[in-house]
């Protein structure tokens, strides 16, 4: 099973690919969209669109990962960044790839296995996991890293469960 | 020219299209694109990013006109109406067309001259332009009307003033 993972924004999207079989895990490959500043909001929206359309073409994975909004202290970069979801989102039904949306505490859950880990404890166990000499720069991609992570293995108990 | 006027949302998006030939203004038509409660959100983006691109292909106007989002009480509806701008604002983009965003304060000012406005007299004063017996329904219908409205009337007077 291959796992996107999506760390959502309108200036930089991060992306992850992780292939997991069994409760073997392998990052396939990661990345960010990112888009220029001084560009038209809509038209940086047609690129994170354009980008993930050739993702989803490209990698054809089975499931898409993505963590559930919340608004911080800054409403007007919220609403960039849930608008830019929406066309991620968007990108994802039209490829009819499942979606499954975390909460960051049940990253951490799933990672650490500890809903209030830190992050630094989140990123240092997906690095050992993934078995990976250092975690990927930017901060964006480290993240979708570890929510496609959450879902796989997520996934991986569901299936024992019902094994 | 023909402007597109958008309310948008991601149960009902309210949607008008105005022709304004100088200070004459005409309703050619408007509506709502609604998407059924149960289903997946994504989902739901799809049909109203379909009927976006199915309104824009059949009618073809010349602008978008759309109002500022603000975030009211309900955080989580607004993330979800947002979202919905988002693939909005995709749709307008992919078909190169120019989108103008208004504040309520600026929609009250051109329909009615007053900034501070009520709604109830945004709708009589829009009613009254355009020459109707009554606003037509939803609600989202005639609040798309109005930001419409807003940008033609907006539009003419940048024009009457560069002559």
């Amino acid at each position: 099973m291959i796992v996107l993972g999506i760390d959502p924004g309108y200036a930089i999207t991060g992306f992850s690919l992780i292939e997991a079989s069994g409760s073997q895990y392998l990052l396939r490959r990661c990345g960010a969209i990112t888009t220029p500043a001084g560009m038209e909001f809509s038209q940086r929206l047609s690129i994170i669109f354009s980008d993930m359309n050739e993702l989803l073409d490209t990698n054809r994975p089975d499931a898409m990962a993505i963590e559930e909004l919340f608004f911080g202290n800054n409403v007007t970069t919220g609403i960039g960044v849930a608008q830019s979801r929406g066309v991620i989102l968007l990108a994802a039904a039209m490829h009819n790839l499942p979606i499954f949306e975390y909460k960051p505490s049940q990253v951490k859950q799933a990672v650490v296995g500890y809903g209030n880990a830190e992050k630094r404890q989140v990123m240092d166990m997906t690095r050992r996991i993934l078995n990976l000499s250092e975690m990927p720069k930017p901060d964006d991609a480290a993240d979708a890293i570890a929510v496609a992570l959450c879902h796989a293995r997520s996934n991986t108990s569901l299936l024992r469960q019902y094994r």
